[in-house]
């Protein structure tokens, strides 16, 4: 016979067994969809940059300033907005746009300096 | 009578407006799609960290590492070759990828301190 006590642990070590498995399913599923998502977002990020690369050759050919400190405060306004309806931390946004902004500046610079 | 010089120059100053003209429109058009792009990739983003939230709190609950550097290493090595494909600077996704990821940690880690 079987003690209770190892009984009551089989079928708890059964229990979180099957609890485990939903846990690495739940997993799996949300992977996937996070990897679609960075498939999205990577497609519309390069389709960013053709824009601020056609703004950064406009800029260079007119001679405009590579950065813009009005727009980029309206933008951040913005983008801050969108964030908090899109229930998105706005720090993160503001910190994001700041990434993306200084890569584009980079390449306005870069843009300027091969005329 | 106006010497020619002169109305060559007024010609060419017409011209110059024009041009500035047209490129002021082109850049108000480009502006307006980045916008637009830009508020795509907030939403995009808030649904990214809906997901990786989940995962967070999985992650807790299982007593899961908050990192997993093999499947970081799967999906840089991914979003490179979709970046290349969608011509995108692949160094840029990479910087990009880890930017965010280290954001997505740090709430994993907070996920697994309020516990």
């Amino acid at each position: 016979m079987t003690e209770p006590t190892s009984a009551r642990t089989t079928a708890e070590t059964a229990e979180d067994a099957i609890e485990d498995t939903e846990a690495a399913e739940t997993l799996q599923r949300l992977r996937g969809s996070i990897d679609n998502i960075d498939a999205a977002l990577v497609y519309l990020l390069a389709e960013r940059f053709r824009a601020t690369k056609q703004v950064g050759r406009l800029k260079a050919e007119h001679g405009m300033p590579a950065s813009d400190p009005a727009r980029e405060e309206q933008q951040l306004a913005r983008l801050r907005s969108l964030a908090i309806d899109a229930e998105l931390d706005p720090e993160f946004a503001q910190k994001w746009f700041t990434f993306v902004v200084a890569e584009v500046i980079r390449h306005h610079v870069e843009a300027a300096e091969d005329r």
